[in-house]
């Protein structure tokens, strides 16, 4: 059905189930993250929108103005990749919403004035390679391609040789400040990863702004040995810092009002019952409104680990693996966007997002779906079929405001 | 060369050898460890031992007499697999120096009064299905065929399909009276776990007791969710519960003189980094000489984290997977043993092995390799060709004592 994101939805809902944690896992360039790339070019091509890979594997499904160059460009899209054991969501319903809202646009009968064209945006989760937003990080300039290719996911496989695979030239990632210049505006809809709409009773928002996100790999390396030889004394036990760790994060983020501290992935190595062991990987994911709050919990959780490791005899190598300032998305367009939509509430997220990282480059704005649980990253992220609706109805209006004049 | 033990060891050395955590992983009934498998039959055979696979996987390799029933058996034998990188020597140690003992004995022109078999123990390690000594177990009776063949492996495959697809008929497993009636005695080789032979210059010791031991799952169910959009006070978070389980571990056993506490595994779903866990998974590995102590630790331990968990809104579900209580071995038999090799020092260790299971059942006896390192379920195991040729030569000594009259 024309202009129906549900049915969309509906259609990719086979792909990617995760059967062992629930809900979805569709790590970038995996076979069910390629299929629903397949299956966007395949929708895209049936509306008439012509898609293209670009060089950093991102895909363009566009609505040329004949005869027209394309500048000015109006961009809107989202992301199929997931967390693992992730909902249908977090993603897809940008772009389900996005094709739908084309189809709204030509059943209106818009003629639109510039060319508009649907992104599909490769690891924004992060979950393969560690580094969030890393197709528009690419794009932006705001990565450096090197170390890009040399990122491995946990299988040890680096994203060169992944990308290749998937038949994206790993040697042609990186900025493209010709695409960036000629985008006049994008817009991302996104289902919302809390509660806000749900409080307000309202089934779509503008957002205001992305609270400041971080990233930092933590590695403590200690000494295996055998659990039952070995008396407790003579251990240097990572997973005994890595607890300390766990616990100081929460402890500090507490105590700060609105930050976020999480810890919610572990790698013991090399993760035996009767095996002590040889060293920890772990992740901090910390975000508050206000950067430095963010580094000031940070510093504190690694002068604790630290501590802790020289106590057990460990050592600590802390890695920065992203850093999103606050963003506050252009005023000009949210403007439009709350003109255009005016019943729509303006909502904070301390979720980050593909069009957090471009609207340092480009004017940027985003929508928000409401989620009835609230939940994200989870099998239990929903949107109703009604939201889902009155979102792509929303975009519609958004793009039409856009593209028309 | 005839009875050469490092040099079985060395045809082994390139299986299974496991590039990310380094050493070695051999999971039993896994592609390395059914070539391990293989070769024990090839090398088995070229000694004229017949080899036979028992109804639990158990491999039996026959030095008989002629025209005499298989009773009074001596059998000597360790287990090939491992713990995800674990060393070379961590059961394979034990398994060449019985077919080079073999060899040794032929060479003096030993002629043996009773039946001697060289024997190969699965899932000794329990690091895929979670029960150590699965195979002696098994054939001694102390564990459930039922309960056994509904086990799964990390990836959700039940102990039935592997060992299915690994030619074992899984509902031929359980209890062999018989064969174990059949058994006069039982000595496995190993290699020392800690540092006792180090310390006391020699290569080869008796063992006198293993430690009580066991192993708890601890399962932490909590709420999945995003980990930017969800306040700190809304959490449900499993993993600020684990850190807890793992603190007060170590705790309670600091303060038990002699105890062993460890954490060396800890499963995180679903793991990404950016999403707060909905679930932890963690194994405790608990060891004392005195059995009530390693039990009151694990009650300490459990009501630590259940106290954690009703603080953090998680639910907390404890199941012991394996309780060995504390083995002393056969005296007559450690007797022997001392007798046939006088230098030999006794020694306890905190290790668990076939050998400990089989004690309660027949008579039986141990002796350690020493192992310059102390260290073992590492790459850093080790033992010096010289002692492995000495562990090989007093298992032959201890063979010859024992099948000769």
């Amino acid at each position: 059905m024309s202009g129906d994101a549900n049915a969309l939805l509906d259609e990719i809902a086979h792909i990617g189930v995760d059967r062992q944690r629930g809900g979805y896992t569709r790590l970038v360039f995996s076979p069910p993250e390629l299929e629903l790339r397949e299956w966007f070019a395949r929708r895209a091509g049936e509306r008439g929108l012509r898609a293209e890979t670009d060089g950093n594997g991102i895909l363009w499904a566009w609505w040329d103005i004949v005869g027209a160059e394309r500048r000015d460009v109006v961009v809107t899209g989202s992301h199929l990749d997931s967390v693992p054991g992730g909902g249908n969501f977090d993603g897809p319903l940008g772009v389900a919403s996005a094709l739908a809202a084309v189809d709204l646009l030509r059943d209106r009968g818009v003629r639109p004035v510039r060319p508009l064209a649907v992104a599909v945006f490769p690891e924004e989760e992060g979950s393969r390679f560690g580094v969030a937003c890393l197709g528009t990080r690419l794009l932006a300039g705001l990565v450096d391609p090197e170390r890009v290719r040399e990122l491995r996911d946990e299988s040890g496989r680096s994203f060169a040789e992944v990308a290749t695979d998937a038949g994206i030239d790993p040697a042609l990632i990186g900025p493209d400040p010709a695409r960036l210049q000629s985008i006049a505006a994008f817009v991302e809809l996104h289902v919302e990863q809390g509660r806000g709409l749900i409080d307000l009773g309202q089934p779509v928002a503008v957002a205001g702004a992305i609270i400041a996100h971080g990233r930092w790999h933590v590695r403590i390396d200690g000494r295996g040995d055998h659990a039952g030889a070995t008396r407790m004394v003579d251990r240097q036990d990572p997973v005994v810092v890595a607890a300390e760790t766990i616990r100081a994060l929460r402890a500090h983020a507490l105590v700060v009002d609105e930050a976020r501290g999480t810890v919610g992935r572990i790698k013991v190595t090399p993760g035996g019952t009767n095996v002590i062991a040889a060293s920890v990987d772990l992740w901090l994911d910390v975000r508050h409104r206000d950067e430095t709050a963010v580094r000031r919990i940070v510093s504190e959780v690694v002068a604790a680990t630290e501590r802790s490791a020289d106590a057990e005899g460990c050592t600590v190598a802390v890695t920065e693996q992203s850093f999103s300032p606050t963003v506050a998305f252009d005023a000009a367009l949210r403007e439009r966007m709350r003109e255009v939509l005016p019943a729509a509430p303006v909502l904070d997220t301390g979720a980050g997002h593909d069009a957090g990282v471009l609207a340092a480059a480009i004017p940027t704005g985003m929508l928000f779906v409401r989620n009835p649980t609230g939940a994200s990253h989870t099998p239990a992220e929903v949107a109703a079929p009604e939201d889902v609706a009155a979102g792509a109805i929303a975009l519609a209006d958004v793009l039409e405001s856009l593209i028309t004049r």
